[in-house]
């Protein structure tokens, strides 16, 4: 946790406000989409001020990064079974529920999203990314620390989530489970 | 080519509604952006009726696809090089070259656009992307047929297209050579 993350969360009144904000973007998404709200929109649900919104997050896309990044950490945490095939195949299990889920494509239309929405939007894309990349790669080296021969994180990118996200992203049906363990096979 | 298509092209007067209104929608995808445009836009631009339009096309949604589908077949046809190697090099650089150029990213943004807006793009989006399906199929055949080990056509898609998809869509830097040939032998 860097330190502009440390300062977002301090606890008290202020994780109070978080919690409330998170929840009226989660809200605000589910009725009406990504990217269909603004963040005087945000504030009046969670009942905050705008400029305690930009105060804290400094941008609307840096707040709905934010919020998809919590809900990727809650819903699709990085597994630890003790073995890199048994960590990946649940990894990718979790990411093929998420993005599959009622409102699942969500967030992957989110980072494609933010790619093409200015300078803001892609540094919100990039720091989704980079957290997440660096929480597999953490991943993948606790593999590594235990002797395995483990990919990188860009290979897991590339060939278990890359595979899974245009598909989804396309519309092309439904992932199986044979089908994610094999993306998982072929990759070790 | 199937029944309809051949109906859209009979050449004569029909020929050159046909390419008018082709120019009408790249010139206003350059101008306006995919999806921020209407079938009277074109229909003006073109100098033609919106009712020839939806009798020629069904939907702007098909006729988006039709457009994606001639630029990509003219600009990153399917190579016949002699050898699959060479023919996945080839195929893999032109989409690669086309899916970064100045207006490259456009036509992935309306294959993801078409999957999440309702039937008719669905269905436009599932005929643009079987139409360049068949066409990647018949190139692996013709390795078949000279005796060569070729993956399929789902395999190139997952383990070529996808990464190099998303790494555009996510805005992740440039597709180097050297990746672009990794992917290739990696699949080989």
């Amino acid at each position: 946790m860097d330190e502009r993350q440390r300062a977002r969360r301090p606890g008290g009144r202020s994780a109070r406000v978080c919690a409330q904000v998170h929840q009226a973007v989660t809200e605000l998404i589910s009725e009406h989409g990504y990217g269909n709200f603004t963040v005087g929109d945000v504030a009046a649900r969670a009942g905050v001020a705008d400029s305690s919104i930009y105060r804290r997050w400094g941008s609307l896309e840096a707040l709905l990064t934010d919020v998809a990044l919590t809900r990727l950490n809650t819903r699709s945490p990085m597994p630890d079974t003790g073995s890199l095939a048994g960590d990946l195949r649940t990894y990718a299990a979790n990411v093929a529920r998420e993005i599959t889920g009622p409102d699942g494509p969500a967030v992957l239309h989110l980072a494609v999203a933010l790619s093409g929405n200015g300078q803001q939007g892609r540094q919100a894309g990039d720091d989704l990314r980079a957290e997440r990349m660096r929480q597999l790669q953490s991943m993948l080296d606790r593999a590594r620390e235990r002797g395995e021969h483990a990919p990188d994180a860009f290979g897991v990118l590339d060939h278990i989530l890359a595979p899974m996200y245009i598909r989804v992203l396309f519309g092309m049906g439904p992932l199986t489970p044979d089908y994610i363990d094999g993306l998982v096979d072929r990759l070790l």
